[in-house]
């Protein structure tokens, strides 16, 4: 038998289960006008001009559209950007831009509450193409080719992946050859799998492309190299050597003409090579400020990263708009009954649903506060404040943890909303299907979520590797030692005994841990070093392996890799909404905040919960404390502010566009009370047939 | 540090990790057409006739159909699905049916490979409307109204849902008040709360409905019963007194009209009352041949089972399909390189990747093999040949608790195929998007999954409540005590140390332990019988409470009530998967089915971990030695497996439809290793930048 352990003295009394949502919520109250600047954060201002012109009509997705019809309205969409000098942020000044790369991404974060659609064909217009040529190209590329990727006379394509290579950019099979008497390159398609894939605006719109492809000169391949390639003409047709296709219909994101491209020996200019990082005199010789090609490549991308960082925001907005609308519902609508009056239970009243939704609420706040720390982080790398190469390798690994857990998190939320308002969920008009439709892609591009958390666990195991090489060999023997230690200690259990009769003694002791923000952080902390430690160890012979079996070896660890990368960035939510909570300086806010970040700690620690057990590091006592806090404490507590908690969120009711977050359900109840209360007075309510007397 | 404690003696050889797919698989051998008719069932003739009619065209999805466009194509295909006589087998042979219902849901359950709006409009018509004339009506309900029905004269909605009310169908609003004088129903729809909402048919082709309404007669309210009610003219023009709204477009299944109804004094004759289960005689009388109304309700209620039934087989047959296309593109497609030779690794072959697919296959075929006892107890009902109470009370617990589990499991499974193949997954070409947008939807209706669950849990407890009102005081109190035992036991670990230092002398017994069939299902079953019995005891005094502290604290238990319904559920598949095993007399094809089941059992285990370890039913020793040989050893004897495997599922190209699925990728492959194979024997493949010198 399961008993409830918590002893807590009931400091706040419990709100009773049949809460009612026209009296004032107990506890603390949340001043969500403060909060919904701290939301905003730093680039707040522009997320509201943003969110301003995002109430307009025009810039709204209309359902139901066909694919070509939806195509157009994106594209006008993009010119009213455009006129509306939404886009032009990260440019240089003396292009019309303002140099300001964290507010660009902010404001176009936004964008998603419009259309995805838009948000992502905005996005290859200026955050791919036009961003490629801004810092891949140098000034002479600026100069030529900026104003018109800028003003959208060239929509453009960035011609990175290939049917044949998503995520592994390395592989392409695209080459661009120097031809020294011509002083051109030649761009070619080798074969099926090396044609350019699922790009925006190669469809239909594009006029020009950023084509990646292997630089060849000399004989020589030196890797992946951006090209400005034009690829059609002023009326729409192929210029001559290039062909492509409509990838057609897809999940979501209709409102774009993604497409294929491939080149047929294709002669471009030897200027147009994008030559930031890699330059190609006219008689052939390659130079670099880059010495290391793989170095070089990986430059090269990380100027990229903005794309994973704007996905990170972007799901996070969607996440925000979701709940926004899911728990509006659940405040109002009613469903069964339940006690003494026989009144139906209004849903987030439902311990079920508060499960559902209030944990995921909590996960959105971390993911906000996260995105504004990666924000921040990739504002300080692009604007050169802090741009050494441990900054930008910092940002290009924060961005690879953070967009995995937001991007499926954003998918998870928006089902688990839908779920939540039933039928009503899956009508078109509430916004969840579509959006989740739109979405799911994000799981899979701007690098594939498994390959990133790949690249993120290769960091750790790789700062892990530095400290132990930094360390001595005695070091080094302690620490192996302390892990074959600890492993024999946990298999005998006398670890975990210990801590089990500790515990035993002090419920109040145990009660204390799981309130205490350290508690978690150690808890949280402590996976992740004891993790990658595990994996650094069974791997720490791989260099004296034959190439297969190290390879074999890798393979036998990857789930495991790609959890621990979770884990990491598990972490970095936590510390960012813990940290967030210390410039709060509303109690009310700050109390309501913290059970939120409890919440996010503790249903995260729940998740992982057989690791803590297995590993020593939670009896089963403080794990039972942990369910029961979150059951018996959290959840309630949070209940009456959760009303409150989605408000901070800021937007208007042209941002939700759902019918059901408008209260109408809410209408519709009391007309059906309203009516059983008149026909009760009035003597008219049929009686219900009695049910025959059990024997 | 964590480290392998299998040294189980490798009686078949691990295949290498760079398992070349053109090579014999290693291990067994499938025999895939004898596990083909296994999976097929007991109606594998009706399946396969109705997968032939599948492959034609005509029943194809076309994807980018306007909704209008979508709606006349489906309602033209259930005029064939009515010329190709597929539809009417469970329908009296007096008018031309079979009487046949397994069969019928069989033959049904396939169309979701055609197009799932087919699917569900055809369920509308025949399995809802069609079904209630025929269950809840009499003879002359079935001369009168079942011929156009049938043969799709006369499309009809099955009105029952309201907007006020999905899942809780005792409480809809709409009134059938008897007039005695005119002998006459009037049919009413009291508030906007009360319009039938999101009715396939509704919106537009609907000619008549099945009604459900509280019937009211002398003043009494005799709950829910249905009527038939016409609803539209020839000309399709509402009735007097009848109006609608389209419920326009949703997240998927746009195929169907589906909208709103009400109902503003609509007279009906007496005689349209569908009066199996409950009479209004001329006077005004009511009668029944069930006493109690509640008895009644859900006995009315149960005759519709059908729809969960069927929900639960088509959502098998989905994942299906969605791990057919997905395995079969990851067995081909290659992604990075790794070893000796640098060669692109088969995405099949990553760790990653098999714990992605592999564990889901696995759950698909527990699905398959529960679905087929799920099918054969309704058959068994409905036929009559083990019609007792309580046999339909185990078919609609069973319904309750198979159709939740793998209407989710699709879901799931349909996201994480789309996102193994990446861009391509999202493509429409590929299945995936649409079948999971369609699918969608599946998890809330024919009963919310969260409230079906907590019926389920509900007859768990009674059940529970019965054996304990069965047993005398002394048993009880014996029972009481052993649990409170048993929880001091774990809280002081006492327990688990004795397992752990058992455990400890002995790790050939852990690993015996786990491939062992008995520990899986004493594992399993001890959960559910442990959950159920803690929740019990928790809820043993609930009958001494007042109504709202009783209802506050079912409240409370709701979440982990659910979790038990889902743990019951779990191990029914996994029985239904063992039991399947025993009819496989292949030697090769039952060794390999073994893994995938120890697979499904194990991989159950492991997400309910933290319970095991927590309750003392696993040390940790054993449950590292669980997670051990899912990794080292299940894994990679079903990787070679798993193109057999999914073969097995029988489908032909024409349902399967996905460009990805036919071999596309490989020769892509095959033709960019010959491109560069050629340029390298003609010494013209260009020699890659050689990296700086380490210092």
């Amino acid at each position: 038998m399961r008993t409830r352990v918590l002893d807590e003295p009931a400091a706040e009394a419990l709100p009773a289960a049949h809460h009612d949502d026209g009296e004032a919520a107990a506890g603390p109250s949340i001043d969500t006008a403060l909060l919904g600047e701290h939301l905003l954060g730093r680039w707040g201002e522009v997320r509201r001009h943003s969110r301003e012109l995002l109430r307009e009509e025009r810039y709204h997705r209309i359902d139901g559209l066909g694919m070509a019809e939806h195509r157009e309205r994106v594209l006008g969409q993009l010119r009213q950007l455009v006129a509306d000098g939404a886009v032009h942020r990260a440019f240089p000044r003396a292009l019309g831009g303002e140099e300001a790369h964290g507010a660009n991404i902010a404001s176009f974060e936004e964008l998603v509450l419009g259309d995805a659609s838009l948000q992502i064909k905005a996005g290859v217009q200026w955050g791919l193409f036009g961003a490629a040529i801004l810092h891949l190209g140098t000034e002479r590329h600026h100069e030529a080719y900026l104003p018109g990727a800028m003003d959208l006379r060239v929509p453009g394509a960035f011609a990175m992946t290939e049917t044949g290579h998503g995520s592994d950019v390395a592989s392409i099979g695209t080459t661009a050859t120097y031809d020294e008497a011509a002083e051109e390159f030649v761009i070619h398609t080798p074969f099926r799998g090396a044609w350019k894939d699922y790009l925006g605006n190669a469809a239909k719109d594009g006029r020009a492309a950023v084509l990646f492809a292997k630089l060849i000169t000399k004989g020589v391949d030196h890797g992946v190299h951006a090209f400005y390639v034009p690829i059609r003409d002023e009326a729409g047709a192929f210029l001559p050597g290039i062909g492509g296709e409509d990838d057609g219909l897809k999940g979501g994101l209709n409102g774009i003409d993604n497409g294929r491209l491939h080149f047929d020996r294709v002669r471009i200019p030897r200027t147009d090579l994008l030559d930031r990082y890699g330059q190609v005199a006219a008689d052939g010789t390659y130079t670099s400020p880059i010495a290391s090609p793989g170095r070089r490549f990986f430059t090269m991308l990380g100027t990229l990263v903005q794309g994973r960082v704007s996905l990170d925001g972007s799901s996070t907005v969607a996440a925000k708009l979701a709940l926004t609308i899911a728990i509006r519902y659940a405040a109002e609508r009613r469903q069964f009954t339940a006690g003494a009056d026989d009144a139906e239970v209004v849903l987030l009243d439902y311990q079920r649903h508060q499960r559902r939704l209030l944990p995921r609420l909590a996960q959105t706040y971390a993911m906000s506060f996260a995105h504004e720390r990666l924000l921040e982080k990739f504002d300080g790398v692009f604007s050169g404040a802090h741009d050494t190469d441990e900054d930008r390798q910092d940002l290009e690994t924060l961005a690879a943890a953070l967009k995995p857990l937001s991007t499926w998190a954003g998918l998870d939320i928006l089902q688990e909303c839908r779920e939540a308002c039933g039928g009503a969920g899956f009508l078109a008009e509430n916004r969840f299907t579509q959006l989740r439709a739109d979405l799911d892609i994000y799981a899979t591009f701007e690098g594939d979520n498994n390959v990133l958390l790949q690249l993120v666990a290769k960091r750790l195991l790789g700062d892990f590797a530095q400290r132990m090489r930094s360390a001595d060999a005695g070091d080094i023997a302690q620490f192996v030692a302390g892990q074959v230690g600890e492993a024999a200690l946990n298999r005998s259990g006398l670890r975990q005994l210990a801590q089990r009769v500790a515990d035993f003694g002090s419920t109040a002791r145990s009660v204390g841990f799981v309130r205490d923000a350290d508690s978690q952080r150690q808890l949280l902390t402590d996976r992740v070093h004891t993790m990658v430690g595990e994996i650094a160890n069974r791997m720490r012979n791989a260099s004296k392996l034959d190439a297969d079996a190290a390879a074999e070896l890798f393979n036998q660890n990857q789930n495991e890799l790609i959890e621990t990368a979770i884990a990491h960035a598990e972490l970095l939510q936590w510390e960012a909404f813990t940290e967030a909570l210390e410039t709060i300086e509303h109690d009310g806010t700050r109390q309501v905040l913290t059970w939120l970040r409890d919440l996010f700690g503790f249903t995260t620690i729940e998740r992982h919960l057989a690791w803590y057990l297995l590993n020593g590091r939670l009896s089963a006592f403080r794990a039972h404390a942990i369910t029961d806090y979150i059951d018996d404490r959290l959840l309630p507590r949070l209940r009456p502010q959760a009303l409150d908690l989605v408000e901070a969120f800021g937007f208007a009711p042209e941002h939700l566009r759902a019918e059901i977050a408008t209260g109408a359900e809410r209408a519709r109840q009391d007309e059906a009370r309203a009516h059983y209360t008149e026909l009760r007075e009035a003597g008219a309510l049929p009686t219900p047939e009695p049910s025959p007397k059990r024997r």
